[in-house]
């Protein structure tokens, strides 16, 4: 079981590590804007082979153009290394 | 524009073609289990087709195996025959 990141440190690994995403609560949180549907489903299919590979998962909400992904340690009961790393992949799909 | 079907054109509608979607307001509702994560994204590509091929995009919300999908057309202002048939149509996935 990961260890639980308090939210402190969560923020600090945040900016850190530059992170395009947001802690809400225990969930750290992605809105991305894609070039219509067909650009948002795009990225969700890339983020979708990031989680399987982590077997790690993000929520995902697709708005037309727009995605945004909820990640959280629900096993562990709250945000972990588990997530913070699958969120640096994500960033890095640009 | 379509026209505005009332909430009881929509329930008769749904009940008539035997659809597998809830009216929640002006929105129709599918939850959708499948077999893990790669089903539930395997559904969605298959419904993103559907949508892209009717111009019509409902909400998608993933939950590693559960996809829940809302329809309501925006730009009418609420329920229309638009949905119903996109609604129709993602039932015959399967």
């Amino acid at each position: 079981m990961p260890e639980v990141l308090g939210p402190d440190a969560v923020d600090a690994a945040i900016a850190e590590r530059g992170l395009a995403w947001s802690r809400e609560g225990d969930e750290l949180v992605k809105v991305a804007k894609r070039d219509r549907f067909a650009g948002a489903l795009e990225f969700v299919n890339r983020v979708g082979a990031l989680a399987e590979a982590a077997d790690h998962h993000p929520d995902i909400d697709i708005r037309w153009d727009t995605v945004t992904l909820r990640l959280s340690t629900h096993s562990a009961g709250g945000l972990t290394e588990k997530d913070l790393g699958l969120a640096a992949e994500i960033d890095g799909l640009g």
